[in-house]
This record gives C-alpha cells, structure tokens and sequence, in this order.
C-alpha cells in the first residue's frame, strides 16, 4: 500500500474517533471507548472491503456487515457519516428520542440487517446469512461481523463458529476487536491473541492475528480473509480501548460513557475532519427471484382419524416448500421428532440442519429471513426456551421468523418434565408483535402453517406428539386471531376454553355434562395470541362464565391471554383456569392429563363445582 | 490391570447393558441403545474411580456423577442396581407413574444432584459444583460428567469449557461418550475423537482419547484425569450406540426405543447377571458448617432520597453475606451495572466472575446450590433470557437459586430496546415454584434480599437502572405473598396496581387526580408470585375496576399477575392494564415511561376515561 493511501486510512480511522466521540458527547451516553478501539478496522473495511452500495441496501451483490458489539453504535454511525448517508446535524441526534441513531443500531436504519445490543448474536446471525449466499444465492456477497472480545464467552458464538466452519463459509469473515477490556474489567484473556487464535483454529477457522491500529497489516489481513476458500476466517485484531486519547486509552472504568472532555480529546485525535469515504460498489449480481407460485397444496386428513399435529407441521411444511420457493427449513437435530424429516426429504437444498444448538438454529432463521427467506425452524417446545435471548432480539430486529416448538406439554407421556414444553406460550406471548399459534387437529395444524408464512414478526406453532382426532374438514378456514365455537346451544351454563389436546378432552367432558343435563359451550382457542376477544365476549355474555384449560403452567398462557382479552374496561365473566400446577413426572399421556387436572374429567368437575356452587345460572 | 479384573469389569458393563434393555422394555419406552455405548464408562467409573456413600448421599467427601445425556437414564438406574441401591423390581418400573425412575433423571433419586434431559447442561453444573469443591470447600471429591457426543453442540459446553479451565478445575472429569449417531442421523464429527479433542485442548483441557471399551484403557484414562493438576480433564471414548447387539449396534434409526427384541439382545449380551458392585467410600472430610450467623445487618435508606433498586440490592447483599457464610454471589461481567461488584468488594472469596455467559452464570449457580450454597447470580434482566431453559431445568431440579435482573423495562432510557427488559417477569413467572419480586424503593430491595435468601425454588428479584425515592421506612416488613397499599381512602373509585417505577408513576397520578376530586387506591404489588389475591380482591371490591400499570409487555407480566389472582370462579372487577405495547427506541427515561404510557400522566388518563365512562362508580 502506498504510504499515502496508509495514512489516508489512518486519518479516516482518526475521523471515525472523533465522530464518536462527538456523537457520545451530544448524547451525553453511549460507548465512544468501544468504538475507538475497532476504529482502524472499521475505516480500513469501509474504504477498501466493504462492497455496499448504500443509496439500494436491497442490492443482491452488496456484502452485509454486522456490528455485533452493537454498544459501539458511535462507530457504526460515524462510518455512515463518512459514506455520506448520514450527515453531521443527524449524526448528533444519537440516542436522542426520534432518531435514527438508537443506542444499539437496529433496522430502522435501511443499512442495518439485524438488530445488535446482546452480546455473541451478531456472528450466529451472520453465518445465516452467510449460509443463503453461499447455498441459496450463489451470490458474490461478503458478510463481516465485528465483534467484541468480552462476547466471545458467549456459548451462541461457538455454535455459530462450529456450524460456519462445518458448512465451509469462506463468505464470512469475523473481525475481533481485541481492546482486552470489557464492562467491569479485564477480559479472560486480554491481548492474547492466540487464546482466541487457537479456540477457532481448532473450529476449523482460518485465523490472521494482527495489530488493529495497523492499518497496512488489517488490510492485509482482510484481503487475506477474502481469499481464503473452504474456511470462515477469523480476523483477530489486538487493540487498545478509547485509542488516541490519553486520558482514557485502555483504561478500566471508562467504558460506556462519554469522554470527560470531550473537546481535549478531539483535538487530541487532529480535530474533526470531514473525509468522504467512496465505498466500492458491489459487483452485479442477479435480483432473486421467487415466482409466486400457487397456494399450497396442503395435505387433507380424514375426519375421525388419530394424526399427530407435528405429522400435519411436516407434511404441511414440505406442502408450503414446494408452493413457495423462499421456504426454507431447519432443524436442532430432532427432525425425525419435528417432522421437519418430511421437508428435508422434499426439498434437501433449502433444508439446514443446525444440530443440537437452538441459540444457532434461531439465529440462523433471522440471518436467512434478512435476504428474504421464509424460515421455519423447529425443535422441541422446551428447547426452543434454549434461544429465548434470540427470539427477543428477532423482535427487535423486525424479523420474519416462523418457529415451530413440538412435544408441548405433559401429554408427551413417560419422557418426564426435562421434554415438556410448559413455558412456550408464556415465552412467545411476551414477544412483541409475536403471532402465537396452538391447532388441536391435523387439518387445522396444516392451514395455520400456510397462514403463518404470510404474516410478520415472531409467529410460534405449538404441537403436540401424540395423534388426536381430526375433528376439521380439510377446506375449514383458520386465522391468526380467530377461534371455533366447537359446541354450543342457547343454554349453555359454562364456556370451556381449550386449545391443542385440552380440546379433546373438553369434547368428552361436554359428552360426560350432556348426561347430567349441563350444556356447556367449547371454544377452541388456537390462536392464542392475537386473542379473539370478540367470541370470548359472546361467550362471557352468554354464559357469565369461563373456564379455560391448557397443557401449559396456569402462568402466561391461555388462561393469561383469556384474561387479557377482558381487559378493555367492561364487566368481566367469572374466570377459571386450569393448568398444569405440579412438577410432573414419568407416566401414560392419558395419566398426565389426569394427574394435571387438565382432562375430560377435571374438565367436567370444574365445570359442576361451578354449577352447584350456583355461581353461573 | 490383571486379566481377571479386567474380565470382571467387561463382565459389569454387559450387566449395565442388559440392564437397560431390561428397563427400556419393560417401559416399552426410552434410551437402551444410548445406554449401551457408555456401559462399559460407566462400569469402569463406578468399580474403580467413583468414591460414594450411597447411604449417605449427603457425605461431603462424596464424588459427583452428572448424567448429561440424561436420556441414557436406564444406564444410571443400572448403576444404581449394580451398586445395590435399587433392586430388580424398582429397575422394572422405569418410566411407570409413581416411579422414581423416571424418563430423564431428576433428584427424586437421593443420588442425583441435579435433573439432566436438556442436553450440554451436565458440564455447566458440573463446574459450580467443582468451583465450589475447589475453592470454597477444599473439599477432596470429584465430579464426573458423563456427557454424549451430539450435546457438544451446544454453546452451553463451551461456556462451561471455558469456565472450567480459566478457574482450574482439576478436579472435573468431562466423559464424552462418542457413539458418533445423534437423534437423526451422524453426528457433525462422527468417530473424529481428535476434533474434540483439539478444541477441548484449545479450550485449555487436558485431554484423552480412549476406546470406550477397553476397560483397561478407560481405567487408565480416568486414573490420569484424576491425576492431572491445574487442568480439568476430558476423557473422549470412541464408542458403538447398541453396542453389543448385532441388530442395533452403531446402526441409524435406533435412537430413542426399546431394542426390537429385548429376549434375544439379552442372550446376546450373555444373559441377566448379578453382579453387585462395591462402591469405595469416599475420603474422610469435614462437614461444612456455616455458622447461623445474626439477622443481616440490612443497608437504611433515608425516606425522600433518591436510589437506584439496583444499588440497594448491592449493598443489602454485601451485608447478607456478612451475616450468612453460606451465600455466594455470581456476576455475569455486569457487576458493575448490577451492583453485585458491592459483594465482590466485601466477600471476594466467594464472588464467582462467569464472563458474558449467562447460561454458565446460572449454571453454575445451579451447581453451587446442590452444594448447599445460597447462590444470588445477576446480569441485565434482558439478559437472563440468555439462561431461559437453565432456569426452566433449575425447576425441575428443584433448584434453590437467587436470580436478579437489573435494568428492568423502558425506564432505562437512551440504550434502547436490546438492553431492556421487557419479558423477564412473564418468563419467571411461567416457572414451577419460583417467586417474583419486584421493588419499587431501596429499604424494600433490602428487605427483599434477605427475604428471598430463605426460600425454596427459583426467586428472581427485578431492580431498577435509575434512582426513584425512597417512600417506605428501614424497617418496614416484605414478604413474599404481600402487597402494600400505599394510599386508600372510602371514596377510591379506582385501584392502580403498579410496581417498581411505576409505583412512583401512579403515586404522581393520585396527586394529579386528587386535584380533580378523583380519589384513587393504589396498590404496590411488589410480590408478582405468588400474587397478594386478598388485597386485590378487597380493592376490587371497594372500587370495582383495577387499572395495572407495568414497564413490561402487557402479557405475561403484573397485567397477568392480577388476573391469575381472580381466577378463582369469584366476581371478577373491570380490568384495564398499561404496559408496553409499542417497540421502544432511544429516548430520555421520562420519554419512554411517556411513549409506553405508563407514566403518571397516562395512568391518570386512564383513570379519568373511566370515571367518565361512567364503568366505575
């Protein structure tokens, strides 16, 4: 590199600093320290790597890069400054109210794919990324993370560094910007490089250490990275906190907060500079496509048959790949228990198997769904809780995700409490903008899977192991926020609210009532977030009464989200809520049901205490 | 090795083998073939390097065996029976309701520490409790954890890796039991010992390859782990899933099922046998005695000054463990943000740094309390989420730990959505047995702390970034279960339930609508579970509406909480809940409270809507 071109880098890394600072000084918040460790790096990749054409963030041929140590959020901004697309007045609204320039980035900048902020995500989402141009799109594009040091302690980082170098991502490049000092104090392992060096070497990773205020050496060192074939490269980059001012430079105590003088230390880095920064543009890729194809042609279940709704997820799934061509499926090595199986065999090249990591098996669905794909991604209902940090920052990230959590509840039978899905309908309903799906039939499950796919947000699919009775025709329609009045007349003294198996088995408990001369109406509750609140109403006024039921804790789930539908000021029904209270254990499913309170029978005694006790007429 | 002991232990293996085919049959259900490949590990552990009183499971010199891949439970209880514990009739009720030999292992066992069935949990809690062995107890035991190969997948493992070779843990045995076949098919490695042993050894363990089943080889294997200094161990078996069962043996599709014909594998495997294994007693060591101690001498707070939750909590932990010996703290590379740092200052030998690695901070928790310690471990409230299914598995293993989650809810302001929590509240409460808590001032955080170090379960205590007034005295009592009605007249025409910031929110309300003759009650509902019903239920028939205000989603959290506590078939009053609906940018604390409407003013509006909607008297 010629000598002037080098400190061109370096005083574009010097501008980035500053700006940092600046941006943490006008915010009077925000992590200028962080950032200008990783500042080098940054202005040697944005002047002379990155291939982004940011006037079409939407370009198939331009690289994604992702700040995965989102606190160093400055720096980010200020490389928008120096490309040109962010100008000075707005880089100083950071952190204010109504800006773009939130804390930790997130997509309401056109630039930023993912949502950043909790540590070790940014490398997991990124390998999804790097996955769909390598194995979908054949596309020319790089994916560069820039990482913290601290977050390399995260677990998710080493499923992704496994799971990136198993599928050969020479697309991917991860920068570690080595500054030795996270929130409270020194790292693990400081500046020893080869700690970092020898943990992903022996990942499979091609790794380059390097002196990250070296900006001849960092670019050697991402041309280097870029060439690398077969392998994730790992660019491990020694550097030293608040670099370039004395005062804070790799001090402890001074990370996540402004400078103490701000003006001393922009003179102290040469004072502001305005170096316009012309970013390579990509290189001409073609826009996918994905010719819209039909509906589905999903598969249709005879009434009265005993077909498990996992079966139904898998079929439908392969049903909806075949219709769609950006369905893509992945599994946290359980595909065989998912069903995900029937999509896998149907369509092996949009199918990634993700093993048993379900912190990457998330991940990986928000890296794809950031190019454009329609990820299903499954495991057990209780593992998906694994990836609970992941589906939060989904949210945050705007993402599109469709999660399928299967075995809920205590009808699993004799694999005991550690398999149980009893937490999932709490987790999924407090995501926000989540969609929260719970169908108790084969043909029902099949039109949910169709329907999810169109919507936005976290959409959750909740199914069960064991086969119940296709109770829908095959052409019923089913909604996100609607329900199914399974049985009513104009005497109903009790509404039973189910969803999943507790439907069959308020089914029975009607058929036991029946005997005894009480009617009760069924509602069947499949979408439990959005809730309808509208036929609870008619049902509330109706009988005055609910009493809801589900394979789930009594905590956060249906009888939550029951109660939440009355929350709108107006007279409430009397409610009451059974669930799953105790800690099970090994036993039959039909045990289960029962030593939970939640079967046909329980269903049936709630229902007659109510009615003796002569508190619904 | 002489040739007959050998032969004795080959002997021992196929006995644990048969006796899993006998259990996995008898259950019609379960993990024979996954029992089978460790058989011969587990028989050379249990004869010749595991040192166990089974009568006296409490001995403090007893080694620690952790099943990992909880799923080879019929291995366990075979052990269990060799070792003279568990008789041939209790064997044959694997899986049966009522059995304490259940699916998965839980600690209805006297000899089971923790459950295990979420896979890559085994070595995370195997580290707390050899952290606490090596440097609270300088106790001589071991602990074992057998672990599959597929669970090396998890990011969890190499949290715990880590952790275990930064701290040293010599004195911590990882089994890995590589059979190469997962679930569904081959595992990413398959019988590739080296790669982990390679990233093992990066890991900085020691580490041995080994036939897992050459019992002589095995023997050795174990015998220089326990012999390794400064360094934990991993002894890597190459093993055959089925082994000794020609129609099984390292074959697909075999996972997860009794053996196609159980008569035959047992003749296979050389017929039933009764080998009674004796167990070497452990080591003479001391009992640990934790002295009572007096009553914490709790941290005063001044009415009307301003302080953070979060630093009350700090500082009334520092002075619990001045009082208690037995508690421990863990940071999670947040101490100072959590205020833990307060601890660490005060009681540095029993301060654990777990690195940004919250499922390893709570593991390890988990494993400290199986070791009879009184575990507080803190990060980010957002964060804990990271650890979801560790705490779900904490239940299960009845697990008494002391979660807190600092900068809770939109109140933190400039930093944005990734930093605050906003879920927390729906995720603890959805756990079996566990206690919410959430104080709104700093004398009720200290209370709090000492309150919740006497319970069982999971407790999880929600604190507060910035400071709010002090309003209760020093000596005002909390408790779990309880409420304060902090303002109450005869005339209230509506309850505001409110906690933690909102608490100072809604106690600006009343004063606002004080001005316009509306008389409020207002309820500090700092227990969110279990839920003060009585109080709400004496609001609710004072008032006849109840207005939640929470900085939370709207589900799962105080809005959730209050219904719950009306779920009893009694009236139910008007419900409204505020929380936050809308996805939070940066923004000052005042603006986010204002923008979530959840601020006094909101609330006030609220309560206004309603008295002249006239639902309300």
């Amino acid at each position: 590199m010629p000598r002037e071109a080098a400190r061109e880098l370096a005083d574009l890394g010097q501008q980035l600093r500053v700006d940092a600072v600046r941006a943490a000084a006008a915010a009077d918040s925000g992590h200028p320290t962080s950032s200008m460790s990783a500042a080098d790096l940054a202005a040697v990749l944005l002047a002379r790597h990155l291939h982004y054409d940011f006037d079409d963030p939407d370009h198939p041929g331009n690289d994604r890069l992702i700040l995965s140590k989102g606190h160093a959020s400055p720096l980010l901004y200020a490389m928008y400054r120096a490309a040109g697309v962010v100008d000075d007045a707005e880089l100083l609204t950071f952190r204010r109210r109504d800006s773009r320039l939130e804390g930790h980035p997130t997509p309401r900048l056109p630039w930023v794919d993912v949502a950043t902020g909790s540590l070790g995500q940014g490398l997991p989402v990124g390998v999804g990324m790097a996955l769909a141009g390598k194995r979908l799109e054949n596309a020319p594009y790089r994916v560069w993370v820039l990482s913290g040091d601290s977050e390399m302690a995260e677990g998710s980082v080493w499923e992704a560094a496994e799971h990136a170098a198993y599928e050969h991502l020479d697309n991917l490049t991860l920068i570690i910007d080595v500054n030795r000092l996270g929130q409270r104090g020194p790292t693990r392992h400081g500046w020893d490089l080869d700690a970092y060096a020898r943990r992903l070497a022996a990942f499979g990773w091609h790794t380059i250490e390097v002196d990250g205020h070296d900006v001849e050496a960092v670019d050697a060192a991402f041309a280097e990275a870029s060439a690398t074939r077969s392998q994730p490269t790992a660019v491990i980059a020694r550097t030293r906190k608040g670099r370039g001012v004395a005062q804070v430079e790799d001090r402890e105590g001074q990370h996540g907060k402004p400078l103490p003088d701000a003006d001393a230390a922009i003179e102290e880095l040469g004072g502001p500079r305005f170096v316009r920064v012309e970013v390579s543009p990509p290189p001409a890729a073609p826009a996918r496509r994905h010719p819209a194809g039909g509906p589905p042609e999903l598969p249709r279940f005879e009434a009265g048959d005993s077909v498990a709704t996992r079966d139904a997820y898998g079929q439908a799934l392969a049903a909806l790949g075949s219709a769609r061509e950006d369905v893509v499926a992945l599994d946290g090595e359980v595909g065989d228990s998912t069903r995900t199986e029937f999509f896998a065999k149907a369509h092996p090249e949009r199918y990634f198997e993700c093993y048993i990591a379900e912190q990457q098996l998330v991940a990986a669905a928000v890296g794809l769904q950031a190019r454009g794909y329609v990820p299903f991604a499954a495991s057990f209902a209780a593992f998906l809780t694994r990836a609970h940090d992941f589906v939060r920052m989904a949210a945050v990230s705007r993402a599109g995700i469709n999660l399928v959590g299967s075995h809920a509840g205590v009808a699993i039978g004799q694999d005991g409490p550690s398999q149980m899905g009893l937490e999932d309908l709490a987790m999924f309903r407090a995501v926000h903008g989540s969609t929260v799906l719970y169908p108790c039939d084969a043909n029902q499950t099949a039109q949910l899977v169709a329907e999810m796919a169109e919507l936005t947000g976290v959409r959750y699919l909740r199914t069960s192991r064991g086969g119940t009775p296709v109770i829908y025709g095959p052409d019923e329609e089913f909604r996100p926020g609607g329900s199914k009045v399974l049985r009513s007349t104009g005497r109903d003294r009790v509404t039973v609210v189910a969803a999943g198996v507790t439907v069959h088995e308020a089914l029975r408990a009607a058929e036991l009532l029946d005997r005894e001369g009480i009617d009760v109406r069924i509602i069947d509750l499949y979408s439990v977030k959005p809730v309808d609140a509208e036929t609870l109403r008619e049902a509330a006024e109706a009988t005055g009464c609910l009493v809801t039921v589900e394979d789930h804790r009594v905590q956060g789930g249906i009888g939550d989200a029951v109660a939440e539908a009355f929350a709108d000021g107006r007279p409430v029904p009397r409610l009451v809520r059974l669930g799953v209270q105790h800690m099970p254990a090994s036993a039959s499913p039909e045990d289960q049901l029962h030593l939970a309170g939640i079967d046909a029978e329980s269903i049936a005694a709630a229902v007659r205490l109510l009615v003796e006790r002569a508190v619904v007429r």
